[in-house]
Parts: structure tokens; sequence; C-alpha cells
């Protein structure tokens, strides 16, 4: 995606330890424009799959979550990943192990939200491993409902996640595809 | 705001505690187009306040605070609760007691999302005993910007933040406010 890639190169920044910086405008400031250029690339995409709820996790997801579920006009459910009070009844979890932090973390949705009725997009703002994002699958199975598939702002294409989650037969659409990065070089994948 | 209304007594449920669930549609799954009469209602409030950041705190303000800023016409920015390897720079901290968890944590905002340029809205889904608010509106301070108001979904309008807030002189808009609550009961505030 053109604008996502030009605004990366504009206000992203590679710092040490394969660390991409997109805070100006991803994941803690958000760029509500540009979310909906993604959450309509994501529907361009996507349409023809009778999406009916799309899944992402906290806190980064949410928002552009909730921004292309408009396009899709469907809930968003966000997975939890602190165990909270308010959670009860029937619980889906998956393990997740954080490279980032080296820690094991469940993520937790309500059953109630995601049953075998739904066929399910899942969203997030990166994917570099792959993790979350297999833990996402994980309770998507355990619902019993259907996967449309994965849409991702950035995936670091240099590492293992996106292809675990193609040889799955998974439809993962990235809207930047990161192949090469090191500081002051980005190198995005055609 | 009627329909917030309507929506809590037909879809949540006050539990043992002073829990309210609203998880249905609210802050686990998102109904969007409720979300966007939410927005709407936070505009038709603050319109005039030429509001250039919305500020929340992740994860259950992320959402609502994007679909809000579609009116606005403006970035949000959101608090992080953990520690991230990705913020570095000049930081705003808060401290923010947790009475559900019955803990501190910090929350943390990049210095360069907030300025003092900046008119800010605070958003957030909950209103209880207003401690991350309170946090949100010291950064605000710390950071020199000026504070429109406080837009809130739900307020438990017989616990302290509320109260609080509104002795400050600041303009708190709640789109629902809950006088009183028990299992099968809720009275809103007129």
């Amino acid at each position: 995606m053109e604008i996502l890639e030009q605004r990366i190169l504009k206000d992203g920044a590679v710092k040490e330890g394969g660390i991409l910086k997109v805070d100006s405008f991803l994941n803690h400031q958000c760029d509500i424009q540009l979310y909906n250029e993604m959450g309509k690339a994501f529907f361009a995409h996507f349409k023809d799959r009778h999406i009916t709820k799309i899944l992402t996790i906290e806190a980064s997801g949410i928002g552009i979550a909730c921004i292309a579920a408009q396009y899709f006009d469907c809930p968003v459910v966000f997975a939890k990943k602190a165990k909270s009070l308010n959670l009860d009844g029937s619980l889906y979890t998956a393990s997740v192990h954080s490279y980032t932090y080296d820690r094991e973390y469940t993520i937790t949705v309500s059953a109630k939200f995601i049953t075998r009725e739904d066929t399910v997009l899942l969203i997030d703002d990166f994917l570099a491993n792959g993790q979350a994002m297999l833990g996402l699958i994980d309770i998507v199975k355990k619902a019993g409902a259907s996967l449309a598939g994965v849409g991702i702002a950035i995936e670091k294409g240099f590492q293992s996640g996106g292809e675990t989650i193609r040889s799955m037969g998974i439809d993962l659409y990235s809207l930047a595809i990161i192949d090469e990065m090191r500081p002051g070089y980005i190198k995005f994948r055609k």
C-alpha cells in the first residue's frame, strides 16, 4: 500500500535491535485518516468473505480494527492480555510467547463473542515472529469459527511470522512488507 | 444519551462487587455503530473547542477515541500502561492507583505527541474513582497543553471520580451516568 510505505519512509525510524518506530502515526499516536485508508484496503481485499467479526488484540490493534470495521459493518472483539476481573463465563485462551519481553502471556476472549457461526478477520498493527497472531488463530479454531484471513499493517518480512501463517494456507494480507531494514534504510517487498 | 442508556439496560449486567458488565458492546466486543453515535455526541458537545488531539489510555478507550476522532478530524494518542521497549526520548509519566487490582501503575506518553500548542480532549470508556483520568489530566498539565474537557461513555456517579474532576472546573461530559445500581437494577442520572 503506497501511502503506508511512503509514510513509513517519511516518519518511521529504524532503531538498533530490529525496532521500527512508527509511533507518530500507527501505535502511539494514531493517524485516523491513514487508519481509514488502511481500513479501505483491508475491505477491498476481504470484502467478499462475509466477515461477521474482526478479532484483534490489545492494545495497538484496537484502533485499526475499529476503523476497519466500519467498512465491514461488523463488531470488533479484542483479545485481552491481562486477566481481568470483568472476564467471567466460558473463555478461550491461548498462550503467547513475547520475544520482545521474553515472557509467556495468556490472551483471553469470552467464548460468547466468537462462535461457530462467525467468519473472522484477524487484524493487527505488526506481524514479526507471529506469536500473537498464532494465538488469535488458535482462539478462532477453538471457537469453531471460520477464519477469513489476516490483515496486517506492517509485516517484518525478514522474520518468520508471515511464512508460518502463509504456509498454513491462511490468506495473510499485509499492507506493507519490509524485507530489509537498518538505521536509515528500509526495503519493501514488491 | 438515550441509546447508550437503553443499551446498558438491554445488554449490560450488574455483578456483585460493583461491576457493570458491558463487554458485549463497549469494552471487549465493540459495537462500532454505537461507537459512532457516541463520537457524534462527544463532537456535538465539544465541537467549538478547537480540539487538536484526543488523548486516551489503553486498552478500552482506544476504539472509542479513534471513532470519535473522525468527527474532530484530529489524531488520537493513547497513554501506555506497560513500559515499552519502543518508548524512548522525552516522556511524560503519571502514577495511577488501580482500585480494581489494588496496585500502582505508571502511564506514559511520549512528550512529542502532546505539546503546549495542543488543545486536548480526554476520552475513556469508564469513569469510576477517576484515578486513570487524573493521571491523563496530570500528563496534559505536564505537557503545558490546554485541556478542553473529558468525554466518558459510562460514569459511575456513585463513585467519586466525577465529583473530583468537575470540582477542578473541568468540563466532564459523560454519555450515561449511573447513580445507583445493583443486580437487576440500574438508575441513571436525569
